[in-house]
Formats: C-alpha cells, sequence, structure tokens
C-alpha cells in the first residue's frame, strides 16, 4: 500500500474505535433535520470525524479536510480528506451492519484514496494508485469486480427509491425493471459490493462530496466506473452512477439520463 | 436453555458449518424460478438443509420437518421442526450479510422455540421457553423489545414494497408515511432487530411458514408480538406483522386490516 492509503486505513481503523461502542448502544442520538425531516446523526458521528481531523491535522497539516459534520478547512489544497464517519445513519439507528465510514483523499481535485469500511463487520474497502483489497482481522483479499455484459443479467440496488425526484423515480423504475434483481437499503456498503463483484450497478441521487467521493477509487481501482447521470464524472450534482462493467453504463444512461441534472 | 433450545443452537452451528463457505464464493446457484420469476437457490441451501434434517432424524426420529427444499417429513407430529437454510437468498447472492437461517420448532402446531441466525456476523438469536437472547463467539446478550407508544415515534422495516399487492402496498404506504423511519432490504434480519429493541416494526406479505414460524418465538420471547394483518395468530395467509411494542397493533391495523386476506 502507498503511504496515503495506509493512513487512510489508519483513519479507518481509529473511526472504528470511536464508532463501534455506539452501535446497538443506547446512548441517544439528535435530529439536525429539524422541521425538513428526520436526519439523525449520532454522537458516534461527531466524535468520530473529531478523531479522525486530529490524526490528519497532526500527520499532515498542510492537507484540507472536507467533513459531513464539522465542515471544511483548506477545501482547495492540494490534498483533501472528505470525511463521512457515519454513512448510513438510518441503518446505524437501526441497528442494521450496513452502515460504512468514508474516507477519501482528493489529490489535485481528484479522488484518488477511497476507503469504505464497515466496523462491526471488521470489513475495510480499500481503493487507490496500488490498488483494490479487502481487509479483514488479518486477511487481504483483492478486489475486482465482475464482467456483466447486459443490463437484463444484472444485480443492481439503490438505498430507498423514495429518495428520487419523480423523474428520477422513473427513470430508475425502468433501469430497475430490465435488471435480473435489485436490492434495496444498502446505502454506501452496496458500492463495496460492486467493488468485490457481487452487485453490478448502483444508483442514486442526493448524494453529498463525502457521500460519493470514497466510492470512486474503490470501485475504479476495482475495475469499475463511477459516473454521473450524463455519464461525466460524479461532481455536486449528487446524481450517481456506478457500475462493475463500463459496458453497462450506456445501457442504463439511455434511461438514467433523462432524469439528469 | 432448555434441551430443545440447545439443540435448535445446535442446527444453526452446523447450517453455517455448510452455508458460510459458499458466501462470496463464485459457487453457482440455479433458478427455480422458471418463468414465474427470479428465484435463486444456492447449492448453500440444499446442503444446509440436508445436514440440518440429518441431525433431526437422528437425535429426534419421532419429530416432523418442513423445510423450504425438500419438502414436509411427518407435518402431523407432534414435533415439527420448520427450516429455511437461508432466508433472504437474494441478498446472499448480492454478497449482502442479512440473509438468515431461520429454525423452529413447532409444538402441537404453536411455534415454541425459534432461531434467527446470521452466520457471517457470528450472530444467533434464539428465543424460547427460557427466554430470547443474541449468542456471538462466548458472548450471551439477552433479548429485550423497547417500548415504543405511537407509530409516529416508529422505525418499521419491510424487505421491498414490490411485493406487495397493489392494495398491500397502499397500506404500507400509508404505514411508513405515519412512522418516523423506515428501512427495506432487511428479511427476517429485520425481525431479530425488533427483538434487540432497535426496531418497531415490520410489516410484509406473501410468507411460507418456514419464512415467518421463527420469527415468532423470538420475538414473543422478547417482549413483542407477531400477528396476521386481521390481527390473528399468523398463518398460511403469509401476511406478517411483527411489533415490539404491542400498542402498535392497532395503529397499524387500522390501515393493513384494509389489505388483509
Amino acid at each position: 500500500m502507498t503511504e496515503f492509503e495506509a493512513f487512510a486505513v489508519e483513519l479507518a481503523r481509529e473511526a472504528a474505535r470511536v464508532t463501534l461502542p455506539f452501535f446497538r448502544s443506547d446512548i441517544g442520538h439528535v435530529d439536525k433535520g429539524g422541521a425538513a425531516g428526520f436526519d439523525p446523526v449520532t454522537e458516534a458521528d461527531k466524535q468520530a470525524e473529531a478523531a479522525i481531523r486530529k490524526l490528519i491535522a497532526a500527520r499532515y497539516p498542510e492537507h484540507g479536510i472536507i467533513g459531513e459534520e464539522y465542515g471544511e478547512d483548506r477545501p482547495d489544497a492540494e490534498h483533501v480528506w472528505v470525511l463521512d464517519p457515519i454513512d448510513g445513519t438510518r441503518a446505524f439507528i437501526s441497528g442494521l451492519p450496513l452502515w460504512t465510514t468514508l474516507i477519501a483523499l482528493r489529490i489535485a481535485g481528484k479522488p484518488t484514496v477511497g476507503v469504505i469500511a464497515q466496523p462491526y463487520l471488521d470489513e475495510i474497502f480499500i481503493g487507490g494508485p496500488s490498488g483494490a483489497r479487502l481487509l479483514r482481522g488479518e486477511t487481504e483479499t483483492p478486489l475486482a469486480v465482475r464482467s456483466c455484459e447486459k443490463l437484463t443479467d444484472a444485480i443492481i440496488g439503490t438505498t430507498d427509491p423514495d429518495i428520487f425526484t419523480g423523474a428520477e423515480l422513473g427513470a430508475w423504475t425502468q433501469v430497475r425493471a430490465a435488471a435480473r434483481l435489485a436490492r434495496l437499503g444498502c446505502d454506501a456498503y452496496a458500492y463495496a459490493m460492486v467493488a468485490s463483484g457481487r452487485m453490478d450497478l448502483v444508483a442514486e441521487t442526493s448524494l453529498k462530496p463525502w457521500d460519493w467521493s470514497a466510492l470512486v477509487p474503490v470501485i475504479e481501482a476495482a475495475g469499475g466506473k463511477v459516473v454521473n447521470w450524463r455519464g461525466d464524472a460524479p461532481d455536486d450534482n449528487g446524481q450517481v452512477l456506478a457500475v462493475g462493467d463500463a459496458r453497462l453504463i450506456d445501457q442504463a444512461l439511455i434511461t438514467l439520463r433523462r432524469a439528469a441534472i
């Protein structure tokens, strides 16, 4: 692993040390969604981000940080860490072990190292310049997407169709109808399954930079591709399409492009 | 634990020994749904049921068995084991660790001992006459539902709204709109979260006896309740409503009852 990859793993382990004791504990959460809706965030999320930020500041004081909980710090630096200590806070509070810790390093604006970690499962999916692998305990397994030439053979996923706008829902429903099998409720864990060659396509919307930045290096180092719904590099519009086999992109975009922002 | 509870745990461990090597392996599956749709079943499912049946036949030759894979054997016996070695085969083939092994013992027709096990997580949720507990490694944790007086405070779940008929979908959508938060894609694992006091309500339909029998003792020994959409004991109509707090039943049935079979 490169220096930055090894450091990203170190950050993931630090986050796990903080978050895991809160999982399925009875420590409360506050509602930051207010009148706009239910948007839970746990103490674990905040404490983990604080802990990660401290390690980055100590090791690479010149690096920037963008985090879900504590905002931006030198976001225009050459090296910027993009953090979401608990992606899938709803899974977390429901006791479901599919929430993840997402950590990305952007170099010159490009997501270069990514981590998708699930502490309860002791899983760290990491992708970067040296490749993509799954770390579990002492075991290291290389990650590789699988071949899937046709959408009709694809296992696809999204977190919850209710997140989609009307046009997006129409597009998703059509992709789903074409696919072999759809799974719901996965949050970012679904992208780890694409990188592992278990799922073939994930389509989501309303993703923030800290939701999607970590996915890109993991999936791309495993041989897949992440784009927005116009087929370009994912950006702040939040529409993300991730595939294991790049031949699926055009087949999905025929439909998704009509709902592209 | 009682003798039958301990034996149910033994069966779950035997199933785990068989199923786990298949999970995220590349061993293929056959499609038993045929023209009717996609209904994957893995070798793991068959081999695990065969292994469990062998243990039951050796230990309790007079007991009956009803299994998803190999059908009925003395289904009218006083003691009948009801088996689904892999509930959530779609989660299984997607690499998602929320599939479960379901094992129930019915005595005189009544589900009396139940196991919901997830081998990759090393979790066995067991309920029966001696209570409800989670076994993980050497650790044993008592299970208890949580108090939730109002549907508006409830975390609810279902596997996939696409399973519902039109009337059922309408009913589910109304329950969901009232609830605090909904999770999709959980399969039987959601019931384990109700028994653990993490989720408050699960509503599903089209469940077979081997899908729901194991849930009843786990949830009821933890203090919850499982009924059909008319409010009676669950039966072959396959509509199931499970709650941690019995006060939620009437609030959910106001809507669900309209779609009751």
